[in-house]
């Protein structure tokens, strides 16, 4: 059985245009899929108005408890629920989660080492609860994450939503084929960064050693493909990057860059 | 079956050793169960600090966008999360819901006639998915809602906590043995208000009626009475009203006044 992992972020979250667009795409989708959802601007703008400003430690965010109060409401209430009660609109049968929720994502609690990055989730390998997730799918449910995850002990963390999809994506692909798909701003993987027609349409893994050696990749690029392989080493199918106007490309036409192994 | 469905509002919640204390003895509690909580202090105070005023019409308070973004926030955001988060740690395991989420609960927004409530769902006969939460309860899961529902076309909508709690145990009743809790300040319904001891501990519906016509029943508490005799008519097997800190005497000696036909 095959199964999409799609994570959206800021690019798609704070322009509301954007969003109803992808989630209607994201409810025609057929088969079984979850939606990892990370924060935007939203939870910036509330921090400011509620005289919060952000938290750097040599540069690093770091997630106090304030922050970690403004991005639960945010993310897990503002944002989630409104793409819940969306995707409810196009008959799409969407639950909003948190790691907490079910217990699916258990997270630990960033060991503090030079930085103490506050209320911040790692997750490890036996991090997700595959087997509770995979009965809600069948049940007809499609999950949708946000990027909070909670440590077991009654601590909510605040937890990278690349890392979440991915994680989930990997825990899965042990009952399913799973397609991971990361919704950025760009068409896809660009040879030349300027130019948006120049999408690798495929990348395996023998080809991106070689296109690193070359240093054909953009800088920013490379840990998120970086990551994208070690998804693809631990079991997941392929993985697509691409933008996310055009998922209704997805499964159909060529969307974005697709790595496989 | 038996379920008990439970309501909590802002003397629980904002309260966090209450609360806690409450959690422990709810996740106790034997067999299938659903919270519903309120949202308290904290909507109000995150108000103030966005610089939002309560909207009043006619002494009735109005659910404007910008406060039905910030009770999206804190209900279903940071209370319900930290409440879900709290009961994983005593191992209940807790899902935290709004109507929205699977469709659980669609509501109607409140008609336009001599005031405009804005954002604020009604409930029907058939706004609750029974079968849906059925399923839920069947697969371990404890649902816990938040005071928010949807119409079905996208929108978010407030809906009062207690009414809430009702409809999902009306609902219910078609598939089990409902016991409806709503627990306050007091101990249940006293005879003398300003005695705690002088706790009720049974009212039947032709008792109900009595304590009406002899003016027993001080006022504040006959609207929670006669929604609670509506709710048994119903369906409702029985409706407990007591204090939050005394849950663990629930099913086992007398907890509050218990209400039935």
């Amino acid at each position: 059985m095959e199964l999409y992992v799609i994570k959206i972020g800021g690019n798609v979250i704070d322009n509301s245009e954007n969003l109803h667009h992808f989630l209607k795409d994201f409810s025609a989708l057929k088969g079984y899929k979850i939606l990892v959802h990370g924060g935007g601007k939203i939870a910036t703008d509330l921090s400011h108005s509620m005289g919060i400003e952000p938290k750097l430690v040599d540069g690093r965010r770091i997630t106090d408890i304030e922050t970690l109060r403004v991005v639960t409401m945010v993310y897990a209430g503002l944002i989630n629920k409104n793409i819940v009660a969306q995707l409810q609109r196009y008959s799409c049968n969407a639950i909003g989660l948190t790691g907490a929720d079910a217990n699916l994502i258990k997270a630990t609690k960033r060991p503090v080492k030079d930085i103490d990055y506050g209320f911040v989730g790692d997750l490890s390998d036996t991090s997700v609860d595959e087997e509770k997730l995979s009965t809600l799918l069948k049940s007809g449910i499609v999950p949708v994450f946000s990027a909070i995850t909670h440590d077991g002990e009654g601590q909510l963390l605040n937890t990278n939503a690349d890392t979440i999809a991915s994680a989930l994506a990997v825990a899965l692909s042990s009952l399913y084929e799973v397609s991971l798909v990361y919704c950025f701003e760009k068409k896809g993987v660009l040879l030349d960064v300027d130019d948006d027609l120049s999408v690798l349409r495929e990348i395996n893994t023998a080809e991106f050693k070689k296109l690193k050696e070359d240093n054909v990749i953009a800088g920013g690029m490379l840990p998120k493909l970086h990551n994208a392989f070690q998804a693809i080493e631990k079991g997941v199918t392929e993985v697509y990057i691409g933008k996310s106007d055009e998922l209704q490309l997805l499964g159909k036409e060529s969307f974005g860059t697709r790595l496989f192994a």
